[in-house]
Protein backbone atom coordinates (compact mmCIF):
# COMPACT_ATOMS: atom_id res chain seq x y z
CA UNK A 1 0.00 0.00 0.00
CA UNK A 2 1.45 3.34 -1.12
CA UNK A 3 1.32 6.59 0.71
CA UNK A 4 2.56 9.90 -1.16
CA UNK A 5 4.10 11.96 1.45
CA UNK A 6 3.57 15.40 0.59
CA UNK A 7 4.73 18.63 2.16
CA UNK A 8 7.10 21.40 2.76
CA UNK A 9 9.12 19.25 3.80
CA UNK A 10 11.15 18.94 0.79
CA UNK A 11 12.34 23.09 1.43
CA UNK A 12 14.05 21.89 4.81
CA UNK A 13 17.98 21.65 5.16
CA UNK A 14 17.49 18.04 5.75
CA UNK A 15 14.97 17.17 3.31
CA UNK A 16 16.39 13.70 2.16
CA UNK A 17 16.73 12.69 5.76
CA UNK A 18 13.08 13.96 6.55
CA UNK A 19 11.52 11.43 3.92
CA UNK A 20 13.72 8.60 5.48
CA UNK A 21 12.19 9.11 8.97
CA UNK A 22 8.77 9.78 7.12
CA UNK A 23 9.20 6.39 4.57
CA UNK A 24 10.71 4.47 7.70
CA UNK A 25 7.11 4.94 10.06
CA UNK A 26 5.52 3.84 6.99
CA UNK A 27 6.83 0.77 6.46
CA UNK A 28 6.86 0.08 10.34
CA UNK A 29 3.20 -0.02 9.99
CA UNK A 30 3.55 -1.96 6.61
CA UNK A 31 2.85 1.11 4.40
CA UNK A 32 5.56 2.06 1.60
CA UNK A 33 5.79 6.13 1.87
CA UNK A 34 6.45 7.69 -1.41
CA UNK A 35 8.45 11.13 -1.03
CA UNK A 36 9.18 13.59 -3.87
CA UNK A 37 12.38 13.65 -3.48
CA UNK A 38 12.89 9.83 -4.02
CA UNK A 39 12.51 10.90 -7.66
CA UNK A 40 15.83 11.48 -9.80
CA UNK A 41 15.28 14.46 -11.90
CA UNK A 42 18.40 16.67 -13.33
CA UNK A 43 18.32 20.03 -11.33
CA UNK A 44 20.37 21.28 -13.94
CA UNK A 45 18.15 21.17 -16.80
CA UNK A 46 16.09 23.70 -18.44
CA UNK A 47 13.28 21.75 -17.57
CA UNK A 48 13.88 20.91 -14.30
CA UNK A 49 10.91 22.32 -12.28
CA UNK A 50 8.74 20.25 -15.10
CA UNK A 51 10.67 17.13 -14.90
CA UNK A 52 9.65 17.81 -10.94
CA UNK A 53 5.81 18.52 -11.75
CA UNK A 54 5.55 15.13 -13.99
CA UNK A 55 7.22 12.78 -11.50
CA UNK A 56 5.30 13.94 -8.25
CA UNK A 57 2.21 13.52 -10.41
CA UNK A 58 3.23 9.94 -11.14
CA UNK A 59 3.88 9.18 -8.29
CA UNK A 60 0.46 10.37 -6.95
CA UNK A 61 -1.36 8.03 -9.20
CA UNK A 62 0.84 5.38 -8.29
CA UNK A 63 -0.46 5.47 -4.52
CA UNK A 64 -3.72 4.84 -2.94
CA UNK A 65 -3.45 7.90 -0.20
CA UNK A 66 -1.79 11.20 0.63
CA UNK A 67 -0.69 12.33 3.88
CA UNK A 68 0.06 16.37 3.72
CA UNK A 69 1.52 18.51 6.25
CA UNK A 70 -0.36 21.19 6.10
CA UNK A 71 1.79 23.27 9.08
CA UNK A 72 1.66 26.94 8.23
CA UNK A 73 4.34 27.86 5.65
CA UNK A 74 5.93 31.74 5.26
CA UNK A 75 2.53 32.82 6.74
CA UNK A 76 -0.88 31.91 8.31
CA UNK A 77 -2.06 29.16 5.92
CA UNK A 78 -0.67 25.59 4.13
CA UNK A 79 1.96 25.70 1.02
CA UNK A 80 0.36 25.75 -1.88
CA UNK A 81 2.34 23.28 -3.56
CA UNK A 82 1.36 20.76 -1.13
CA UNK A 83 -2.34 21.83 -0.71
CA UNK A 84 -2.22 21.63 -4.70
CA UNK A 85 -1.80 17.63 -4.34
CA UNK A 86 -4.11 17.74 -1.33
CA UNK A 87 -6.79 18.95 -4.37
CA UNK A 88 -5.76 17.01 -6.89
CA UNK A 89 -5.40 13.22 -4.78
CA UNK A 90 -9.33 14.27 -3.71
CA UNK A 91 -10.08 14.81 -7.19
CA UNK A 92 -8.65 11.04 -8.23
CA UNK A 93 -11.00 9.74 -5.18
CA UNK A 94 -7.64 9.01 -3.47
CA UNK A 95 -7.69 8.50 0.85
CA UNK A 96 -6.92 11.88 2.28
CA UNK A 97 -5.08 12.74 5.30
CA UNK A 98 -3.05 15.56 6.14
CA UNK A 99 -1.47 17.01 9.57
CA UNK A 100 -0.52 20.61 11.01
CA UNK A 101 1.78 21.18 13.64
CA UNK A 102 -0.14 24.16 14.71
CA UNK A 103 -3.37 23.58 16.38
CA UNK A 104 -4.25 27.25 16.57
CA UNK A 105 -7.56 28.31 14.47
CA UNK A 106 -6.58 30.45 11.46
CA UNK A 107 -8.21 33.85 12.16
CA UNK A 108 -6.33 33.33 15.73
CA UNK A 109 -2.99 32.99 13.90
CA UNK A 110 -3.55 35.67 11.01
CA UNK A 111 -4.16 38.29 13.64
CA UNK A 112 -0.67 37.60 15.60
CA UNK A 113 0.87 37.65 12.06
CA UNK A 114 -1.18 40.59 10.39
CA UNK A 115 -3.83 43.25 10.79
CA UNK A 116 -7.14 41.50 11.58
CA UNK A 117 -10.03 44.12 12.62
CA UNK A 118 -13.47 43.13 13.08
CA UNK A 119 -15.92 45.59 10.68
CA UNK A 120 -19.41 44.61 10.23
CA UNK A 121 -19.85 41.80 11.22
CA UNK A 122 -17.14 39.88 9.72
CA UNK A 123 -13.02 39.87 10.11
CA UNK A 124 -11.30 41.51 7.84
CA UNK A 125 -7.31 41.95 6.99
CA UNK A 126 -5.26 45.03 6.33
CA UNK A 127 -6.42 44.91 2.37
CA UNK A 128 -10.34 44.61 3.73
CA UNK A 129 -10.59 41.01 2.55
CA UNK A 130 -12.37 38.78 4.78
CA UNK A 131 -11.23 36.38 7.24
CA UNK A 132 -12.31 33.48 7.26
CA UNK A 133 -13.79 32.66 10.93
CA UNK A 134 -15.31 29.61 11.37
CA UNK A 135 -13.09 28.09 14.07
CA UNK A 136 -11.43 25.66 11.47
CA UNK A 137 -7.11 25.46 11.88
CA UNK A 138 -7.35 26.58 7.51
CA UNK A 139 -9.23 27.10 4.96
CA UNK A 140 -12.51 24.89 4.76
CA UNK A 141 -12.18 23.43 1.60
CA UNK A 142 -8.83 21.59 2.98
CA UNK A 143 -10.53 20.91 6.10
CA UNK A 144 -14.03 19.53 5.07
CA UNK A 145 -12.01 17.68 1.98
CA UNK A 146 -10.25 15.73 4.82
CA UNK A 147 -13.38 14.85 6.66
CA UNK A 148 -15.25 13.76 3.33
CA UNK A 149 -12.18 12.17 1.53
CA UNK A 150 -10.35 10.40 4.15
CA UNK A 151 -10.17 11.47 7.58
CA UNK A 152 -10.43 14.92 9.82
CA UNK A 153 -6.95 17.03 9.69
CA UNK A 154 -4.62 15.68 13.05
CA UNK A 155 -3.16 18.23 15.15
CA UNK A 156 -1.44 18.01 18.40
CA UNK A 157 -2.86 19.46 21.58
CA UNK A 158 0.28 21.66 21.88
CA UNK A 159 2.41 23.15 19.32
CA UNK A 160 5.59 20.99 19.31
CA UNK A 161 8.79 22.92 20.13
CA UNK A 162 10.34 21.81 16.53
CA UNK A 163 7.43 22.26 14.27
CA UNK A 164 9.44 21.03 10.94
CA UNK A 165 10.79 17.96 12.58
CA UNK A 166 8.14 16.55 15.00
CA UNK A 167 6.26 13.52 13.17
CA UNK A 168 3.75 12.20 16.51
CA UNK A 169 1.15 13.80 14.50
CA UNK A 170 2.66 12.30 11.08
CA UNK A 171 2.83 8.93 13.15
CA UNK A 172 -0.82 9.58 13.71
CA UNK A 173 -1.68 9.97 10.46
CA UNK A 174 0.19 6.25 9.19
CA UNK A 175 -1.64 4.95 11.95
CA UNK A 176 -4.88 5.44 10.69
CA UNK A 177 -3.94 5.29 6.82
CA UNK A 178 -2.90 1.64 8.15
CA UNK A 179 -6.56 0.97 9.59
CA UNK A 180 -7.91 1.66 7.30
CA UNK A 181 -5.58 0.85 4.11
CA UNK A 182 -4.58 -2.66 5.39
CA UNK A 183 -8.06 -3.76 6.85
CA UNK A 184 -9.80 -3.34 3.48
CA UNK B 1 -20.60 24.43 -21.24
CA UNK B 2 -20.02 25.93 -17.27
CA UNK B 3 -16.88 26.83 -15.44
CA UNK B 4 -15.78 27.20 -12.05
CA UNK B 5 -15.00 30.84 -11.29
CA UNK B 6 -12.22 29.86 -8.12
CA UNK B 7 -10.47 32.52 -6.13
CA UNK B 8 -9.97 34.77 -3.56
CA UNK B 9 -12.66 37.07 -4.76
CA UNK B 10 -14.74 35.55 -2.55
CA UNK B 11 -13.85 37.41 -0.03
CA UNK B 12 -13.58 40.50 -1.67
CA UNK B 13 -15.94 43.30 0.17
CA UNK B 14 -17.75 43.46 -3.37
CA UNK B 15 -17.40 39.55 -3.98
CA UNK B 16 -21.18 38.93 -5.05
CA UNK B 17 -20.48 42.36 -8.17
CA UNK B 18 -16.90 40.67 -8.81
CA UNK B 19 -19.02 37.00 -9.44
CA UNK B 20 -21.84 39.06 -11.65
CA UNK B 21 -18.70 40.71 -13.57
CA UNK B 22 -16.87 37.40 -13.73
CA UNK B 23 -20.07 35.58 -14.97
CA UNK B 24 -21.24 38.38 -17.65
CA UNK B 25 -17.91 37.98 -19.25
CA UNK B 26 -18.29 34.21 -19.46
CA UNK B 27 -21.69 34.59 -20.66
CA UNK B 28 -20.49 37.16 -23.45
CA UNK B 29 -18.31 34.30 -24.52
CA UNK B 30 -20.74 31.37 -24.51
CA UNK B 31 -20.05 30.16 -21.40
CA UNK B 32 -21.92 29.76 -17.88
CA UNK B 33 -19.73 31.21 -14.79
CA UNK B 34 -20.31 29.46 -11.72
CA UNK B 35 -19.51 31.15 -8.76
CA UNK B 36 -19.10 29.76 -5.27
CA UNK B 37 -21.48 32.71 -3.53
CA UNK B 38 -24.42 31.49 -5.95
CA UNK B 39 -24.27 28.94 -3.97
CA UNK B 40 -27.33 29.14 -0.98
CA UNK B 41 -25.71 28.47 2.65
CA UNK B 42 -27.35 29.13 6.00
CA UNK B 43 -24.11 31.01 7.48
CA UNK B 44 -26.11 30.95 10.61
CA UNK B 45 -25.87 27.01 10.69
CA UNK B 46 -23.56 25.23 13.00
CA UNK B 47 -22.11 23.64 9.93
CA UNK B 48 -21.96 26.37 7.55
CA UNK B 49 -18.18 25.80 6.81
CA UNK B 50 -19.39 22.13 5.51
CA UNK B 51 -22.66 22.96 3.68
CA UNK B 52 -20.12 25.87 1.87
CA UNK B 53 -17.48 22.65 0.71
CA UNK B 54 -20.55 20.46 -0.16
CA UNK B 55 -21.75 23.49 -2.35
CA UNK B 56 -18.55 24.37 -3.69
CA UNK B 57 -17.60 20.67 -4.66
CA UNK B 58 -20.89 19.84 -5.97
CA UNK B 59 -20.59 22.98 -8.48
CA UNK B 60 -16.64 21.94 -9.44
CA UNK B 61 -18.58 18.34 -10.43
CA UNK B 62 -20.52 19.93 -12.08
CA UNK B 63 -18.65 22.34 -14.64
CA UNK B 64 -16.18 21.02 -17.40
CA UNK B 65 -13.50 23.72 -16.11
CA UNK B 66 -12.12 25.99 -13.98
CA UNK B 67 -10.46 29.41 -13.64
CA UNK B 68 -8.56 30.39 -10.66
CA UNK B 69 -7.25 33.62 -9.52
CA UNK B 70 -4.14 32.43 -8.20
CA UNK B 71 -3.26 36.51 -7.54
CA UNK B 72 -0.69 36.52 -4.60
CA UNK B 73 -3.16 36.73 -1.05
CA UNK B 74 -1.46 37.42 1.78
CA UNK B 75 2.21 36.66 1.41
CA UNK B 76 3.98 35.73 -1.40
CA UNK B 77 1.89 33.32 -3.22
CA UNK B 78 -1.64 31.88 -4.12
CA UNK B 79 -4.96 31.33 -2.31
CA UNK B 80 -4.51 27.82 -0.74
CA UNK B 81 -8.14 27.59 -0.55
CA UNK B 82 -8.36 28.44 -4.23
CA UNK B 83 -4.85 26.06 -4.98
CA UNK B 84 -7.22 22.56 -3.65
CA UNK B 85 -9.80 23.62 -5.91
CA UNK B 86 -7.48 23.83 -8.80
CA UNK B 87 -5.89 20.26 -7.79
CA UNK B 88 -9.38 18.42 -7.22
CA UNK B 89 -10.08 19.93 -11.07
CA UNK B 90 -6.72 18.60 -12.28
CA UNK B 91 -7.36 15.52 -10.60
CA UNK B 92 -11.06 15.37 -12.01
CA UNK B 93 -9.26 15.74 -14.89
CA UNK B 94 -10.98 18.71 -16.35
CA UNK B 95 -10.03 21.69 -17.92
CA UNK B 96 -7.72 23.97 -15.55
CA UNK B 97 -6.95 27.64 -16.46
CA UNK B 98 -5.78 30.20 -13.87
CA UNK B 99 -4.55 34.01 -14.12
CA UNK B 100 -2.44 36.38 -11.63
CA UNK B 101 -2.66 40.03 -11.39
CA UNK B 102 1.20 39.75 -10.38
CA UNK B 103 3.62 38.67 -13.17
CA UNK B 104 6.63 38.54 -11.23
CA UNK B 105 8.83 35.49 -10.37
CA UNK B 106 7.97 33.55 -6.89
CA UNK B 107 11.40 34.27 -5.59
CA UNK B 108 11.69 38.04 -6.45
CA UNK B 109 7.92 38.17 -4.62
CA UNK B 110 9.22 36.75 -1.32
CA UNK B 111 12.15 38.98 -1.16
CA UNK B 112 10.31 41.94 -1.10
CA UNK B 113 8.17 40.27 1.75
CA UNK B 114 10.59 38.76 3.61
CA UNK B 115 14.46 37.98 4.67
CA UNK B 116 15.76 35.36 1.45
CA UNK B 117 19.40 34.97 1.60
CA UNK B 118 21.59 32.51 -0.89
CA UNK B 119 23.11 29.57 0.95
CA UNK B 120 25.36 26.53 -0.87
CA UNK B 121 23.85 27.78 -4.10
CA UNK B 122 20.17 28.02 -3.42
CA UNK B 123 18.30 30.61 -1.76
CA UNK B 124 16.44 30.67 2.06
CA UNK B 125 13.54 32.11 3.87
CA UNK B 126 14.51 33.38 7.42
CA UNK B 127 13.50 29.57 9.26
CA UNK B 128 16.34 28.00 6.41
CA UNK B 129 13.65 26.63 4.18
CA UNK B 130 14.86 26.48 0.44
CA UNK B 131 12.91 29.31 -1.74
CA UNK B 132 11.72 27.75 -5.44
CA UNK B 133 13.69 29.55 -7.73
CA UNK B 134 13.23 28.22 -11.09
CA UNK B 135 12.01 31.72 -12.63
CA UNK B 136 8.06 30.73 -12.07
CA UNK B 137 5.70 32.90 -10.54
CA UNK B 138 4.26 30.68 -8.05
CA UNK B 139 5.19 27.24 -6.80
CA UNK B 140 6.18 24.49 -9.64
CA UNK B 141 2.92 22.29 -9.00
CA UNK B 142 0.14 24.62 -9.89
CA UNK B 143 2.48 26.43 -13.01
CA UNK B 144 2.88 23.35 -14.42
CA UNK B 145 -0.41 21.31 -14.07
CA UNK B 146 -2.29 24.14 -15.90
CA UNK B 147 0.36 23.64 -18.88
CA UNK B 148 -0.60 20.16 -18.42
CA UNK B 149 -3.81 20.25 -17.60
CA UNK B 150 -5.31 22.88 -19.56
CA UNK B 151 -3.28 26.48 -20.27
CA UNK B 152 -0.29 28.32 -18.93
CA UNK B 153 -1.20 30.92 -16.45
CA UNK B 154 -2.28 33.96 -17.70
CA UNK B 155 -0.34 36.99 -16.60
CA UNK B 156 -0.45 41.10 -17.07
CA UNK B 157 2.45 41.99 -18.81
CA UNK B 158 2.65 44.60 -15.71
CA UNK B 159 0.66 44.45 -12.67
CA UNK B 160 -2.30 46.53 -12.82
CA UNK B 161 -3.36 49.00 -10.18
CA UNK B 162 -5.86 47.53 -8.71
CA UNK B 163 -4.99 43.67 -8.66
CA UNK B 164 -8.37 42.33 -6.95
CA UNK B 165 -10.72 44.23 -9.46
CA UNK B 166 -8.60 43.93 -13.10
CA UNK B 167 -10.48 41.81 -14.85
CA UNK B 168 -8.23 42.02 -18.36
CA UNK B 169 -6.12 38.81 -17.32
CA UNK B 170 -9.58 36.64 -16.41
CA UNK B 171 -11.02 37.90 -19.53
CA UNK B 172 -8.23 35.88 -21.54
CA UNK B 173 -8.74 32.87 -19.47
CA UNK B 174 -12.37 33.16 -20.56
CA UNK B 175 -11.34 33.65 -24.49
CA UNK B 176 -8.88 30.81 -24.10
CA UNK B 177 -11.73 28.28 -22.40
CA UNK B 178 -14.63 29.28 -25.09
CA UNK B 179 -11.88 28.45 -28.15
CA UNK B 180 -11.57 25.23 -26.39
CA UNK B 181 -14.68 24.01 -24.81
CA UNK B 182 -16.85 25.46 -27.69
CA UNK B 183 -14.60 24.37 -30.57
CA UNK B 184 -14.43 20.44 -29.47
Amino acid sequence: MKIYLAGPDVFLPDAVEMGRRKAAICAAHGLAGLYPLDNTVDLAATDASRQIFCANEAMMDEAEAIIANLTPFRGAGADPGTVYELGYMAGRRKFCLAYSNDPTVYAGRLGRLAEVTPDNGRLVDAQGLTVEDFGLVDNLMMIHALELHGCPLVTPVKQPVDVWHDLAAFETCVRMAAARLIAT
